[in-house]
């Protein structure tokens, strides 16, 4: 069983409500490090073997299409979730 | 600026409705390859300044009281969005 991960966030240029709640509730919560705050999606796509190049051109056209609005949404990232093992380790070391 | 990404995603013994959609949205779109997806939030923090293990700390903490709720959902990666560039440079080269 492989993984993919697509990340998807609002364009730059799009307002996001979400995050604009959520960093101004941060400072409330003593929080005050953080100057601005964009929430997206994050979709895990699990697949019945490996994650092949064949798999992450077709998770790449989902994310385009079915997993992302292109007039509103950037899709950030799409990747095979081993790649994401290092960085989850280290933060996973600071909790 | 520094980034600070935060990948929140519901708990595996979790439903997960909106991922069921996805999940039975893709095979009727061409994309059969996707046994299961799960839907969660990513969260993009900025600082003023650089991303400190200080910042990664503070942005665990609020991972865990703010941004997630820990009864249904985990975090699943605090990051300093750099660690990020590499993937994302390769799942662009897929485009």
């Amino acid at each position: 069983m492989g993984r993919v991960v697509v990340d998807v966030m609002p364009k730059p240029e799009i307002l996001d409500p979400q995050g604009k709640a959520v960093a101004g509730a941060l400072p409330r919560l003593g929080f005050d490090q953080f100057v601005s705050v964009r929430q997206g999606k994050r979709f895990e796509l699990e697949v019945e073997g490996d994650v092949t190049p064949e798999v992450l051109d077709a998770a790449q056209r989902a994310a385009e299409t079915v997993l992302s609005n292109p007039v509103i949404e950037d899709v950030v990232r799409v990747a095979d979730i081993e790649a994401d093992a290092a960085a989850t380790v280290e933060s996973e070391g600071l909790a």
